[in-house]
């Protein structure tokens, strides 16, 4: 089949691969429709490797994916050919103590599309575990389904802060990821979310999304704009997605007594923690990895359209034109949020 | 000042009443613009007691409230004359253990607004301690505000519920308490509320509050619906907004592997509960008992327009038909939610 | 092998049977060396039924087992050939719902151990796969390695109580799981426990086990005792290992506001449940089915010795004189609690 | 009254001084019996301030002790003159929102005993709430009583752990408060405990209070001697009673995959923190200030024996004395723990 293969680093080619993907009695196998592409994605592209993950080999990228089951295995209960679904792209093992603890996001052997070595799914089919892949609900489409992926980052960042009724957040940074994340705290119970940025196109966007009061932290002061806006108590909880030296300062300035900060972004190297900054508000930290048991929540949450994914999906290319795709979403236009490519 | 006195059963009286209300350091005083009327107070006026509560002298109705204040005590910073409010109608013990561990409304010495002894709203002013009385964002009417008193039941429920962002519920009950219970699940992050009653009107108005599904259980069969709703696996959480002995049975029919049932509704006598049918899905129950710490994240919620209330407000009178407005409240139209008196 | 059937209700063999069991990558093969006889074992052994459950068929009993690893899987890496070990008797489906959510003693479809069509571990050596099975510490006994399945139970019911540090307790019923749940909830953080029951001589043993208070309800007031000693207060939590009509009023009776009860005792048939009086101290019920994920805290707990439950083993017998246990657990003497079989 | 009283910076004098205390309807008068030294006190001594708390004027000494209540205000219903007391040293606002919440270390508004310029105990009568005084049992002595208050931060950090049944726990510091930090963590669930300091007499007492493991961290590696003893999983929790900049990284290099850590140690300066460290175990982090709610829970817990401070008192001195206790306690002998003041 014809694949995108990362070749080597800053080489991409589309042309055929042999994969050998024999169809277990568990697993389907599905038609690709759509997949996004992930700043991962154009990570490995430009620089070969993500930390101690290196590309050695060929890989055919991408792992945001919808498409139509085709095929199914012989002990599938719950899925049937011609199915809409989206696929996890993470595999553990069923074996290993996270995941029979319901932390499979943490086995550290689990297989994750376009990981290396792992082969990612922009290629016309693949095989995957029945228990991974979710049929989309009917309002749902395939660009919404490859949306699936990013947003299941925020709804499990959502999941960790325990959202009460009401709570006010903040979240750093109105990236992709910051923009579902801010959805996500909406879906999940807070009144409001105040974002921020030093992108106007991107505040701008994100202020269309929902209650979200947009914040140009060059401009703005962020925590006089939250006490003032909580009689001076401060957020309730904080969706760090940024990641960098001075997120964690500026989350444990605007946070409540009591409240929780929920660390998303990955910084490159150790930050500075004013750890007595914390005790005297007894904040609690989250942190997240991936994700786990968010694919049917998000497709719920889609379905009856408490979250519209839909204005995120910005770019769309044919298959065809996916190297081209991927040289536009490594220096996107200021409006672009998701680059998704059809096959 | 005159009030609406409930002087014995059934007989209600707008009268010049005489209250000595010192204004004390912490307290505010506020004037009175709307009361909603409850259900509470109806059955004061219809039968002269509720449980161990019996009126035995003459009492001022009415617990739902929202008003101006008028006067600040001295020590009170976080109000000012002119604040449009609304006001918690129970006061609880500071210095009780409940109310110390947070706990406050388990406090047996509150003392609530129209319950025997202690009179209620339906008067041009109140004094109110400040630490209850909670300022309107200026997007919410004093109509909203009088209807966060029985807002806030449906939100504490929601909060026991620990709601997980994409949970599906039911809620038991169409009623004005089944409503809020529904919008509060929907705001606190379920995707999607199954409602059930056998009144058509209500469900009629109902589905038009949300990502909400009437079900008239006359006609229909909930547990079939919400098993084919949820690919056989159930409904993560169960608000019993009606308690009435085939409640749990229901809830516990509905519910999924690991789900959590709200227990809202009183039921006048021990119902009838299936242990065993609990214990196969490890269910958990959560009761309420009114609610604590929730007017603010109310206030937040209708603020940022995440809940509207409005649509529940079907009856307004004006303070001189107060008794007009009881006697319809005895007797309401099947489409009538909350009748509210403007002072 | 010889293994313990039983052939029909009352008629118990112990004789050869003919059971295929291959051992596949992820398994290992376990010479028995200790059973303890449960009082489902019991149970079928009489009436040949629990509930649904019904034995057709010549069945093993047995379910509560300690024995040496004689064989390992290829694919295992946790366990070596002469690991001395104990079996979780339930084996789940790996991929359903449940299982992948990390609840799967709620998975409908799990093999149990002794529970009819599925053998027990009366016979000499098990299949099993390797993920359920746990290595003793060393100064853990064979016989204590037995306990852990009942024991599992209390821990359990522990869990979901979320005990907070100094909680204080009530157990209602001081039979086997009684006992080892009150053993729970003080390993597990309360500070003392209340240990109902009628029976003086199982009142008289539970006292000897650590900072638990007996009460016989035949002569002594469980709410006034709890109370006094509460400073009018309350229990944090009961636990009802009993499951009588009475227990819920029992437990709500000495349960404190925002208190917990947690389900323990299976009913024979629905129970009467005031649900008001629950709903005034704003109770939270849990309820519990077998156990998940506390194996190995159990072995943990009786490595340092913070739960010891050799007192609890009460009566040995050789596997040779098998149905004399059996007849011997049918009537056993008042001061018995567990009795096992060694191999 | 005589009163211990720090004059300024390095200067202590036992003398006379007036303080005018009145007893409001909510408070007793108590008579001081003992009083421990805690390591502030010793900073106040030694360097005038502590962060922004600056003596500027004679402040008494001294915020952990238990004596006998002498008089009892009018509306005190839960003590009775004769009463063996210990006090909560700091008195919220009973109308912060942060004490409504029932957050009440949190209010930024609290008088907290010798903290400037709030006098603390170290003299013959205080005035207290009743609300913040609580009876002993009769099995705990005074200076057990005084011990309450440093216990009280080792079981709110255990508290907000949320230990398990049977988790195993690190605690880094075997100082006073790691000490206590180990017992709460041992009372509150945990099956055993690593401790860690360089100072071999402190991990010697340590490893005297329960299942706690020394470790000399000069010698001995931490994280191998965890993964060790828990199979390659790591510890469920880790208490920082450091809070040096190596803490963090130590923490989360022991930590089990989904496991938390406690941050009690109050660094003098931001620590470096390696954010995808804590990620890739989705590692959760609590911190403390001071505790709440939490000294009932003590004194059942030394009540019921599960907890016993008594070998943490290893020196006692005469009220008289107290100047000479003080030097002690600047350069204790290395086996000292807690000093202690009788009056």
């Amino acid at each position: 089949m014809q694949a995108l293969v990362l070749e080597e680093t800053k080489r991409l080619r589309l042309r055929d691969i042999t994969l050998d993907e024999p169809l277990t009695p568990h697993d389907v196998r599905v038609r690709i429709h759509t997949v996004g592409i992930c700043g991962s994605d154009v990570h490995y592209y430009q620089h070969g490797a993500i930390g101690p993950f290196v590309v050695r080999a060929p890989m055919v990228l991408g792992h945001e994916a919808a498409g139509v089951v085709e095929e199914v295995g012989a002990a599938v209960t719950t899925l049937r050919v011609g199915d809409r679904v989206c696929m996890e792209p993470g595999i553990p093992d069923a074996n290993s103590r996270p995941t029979r603890l319901g932390l499979y996001n943490l086995d550290p052997t689990v297989r994750f599309w376009a990981t290396p070595p792992v082969h990612g799914c922009l290629r016309p089919t693949v095989v995957h575990p029945a228990a991974f892949t979710f049929r989309l609900p009917d309002n749902v489409s395939f660009g919404e389904g490859a949306m699936v992926e990013p947003l299941a980052v925020g709804l499990h960042a959502a999941n960790k802060a325990r959202i009460k009724p009401g709570d006010v957040a903040v979240v750093l940074g109105a990236g992709p990821i910051g923009m579902v994340t801010a959805m996500a705290a909406l879906a999940g119970g807070c009144s409001r979310v105040f974002i921020t940025d030093v992108q106007p196109p991107k505040l701008a966007l994100a202020a269309t999304l929902g209650a979200i009061t947009p914040v140009n932290v060059r401009d703005e002061n962020l925590g006089d704009l939250v006490r003032r806006a909580t009689g001076g108590w401060g957020a309730d909880l904080v969706f760090d997605a940024v990641g960098v030296p001075q997120s964690l300062a500026q989350a444990l300035d605007v946070l409540c007594p009591g409240g929780a900060i929920v660390l998303i972004g990955m910084p490159g190297a150790p930050v500075p923690f004013d750890v007595v900054a914390a005790q005297v508000k007894e904040a609690r930290f989250e942190t997240i990895f991936r994700y786990a048991h968010v694919f049917p929540r998000a497709l719920e949450l889609m379905g009856s359209r408490k979250i519209d994914v839909r204005p995120l999906i910005t770019d769309r290319y044919a298959f065809a034109d996916s190297i081209a795709a991927f040289d536009y979403a490594v220096r996107p236009r200021p409006t672009s949020v998701k680059v998704q490519i059809e096959l």
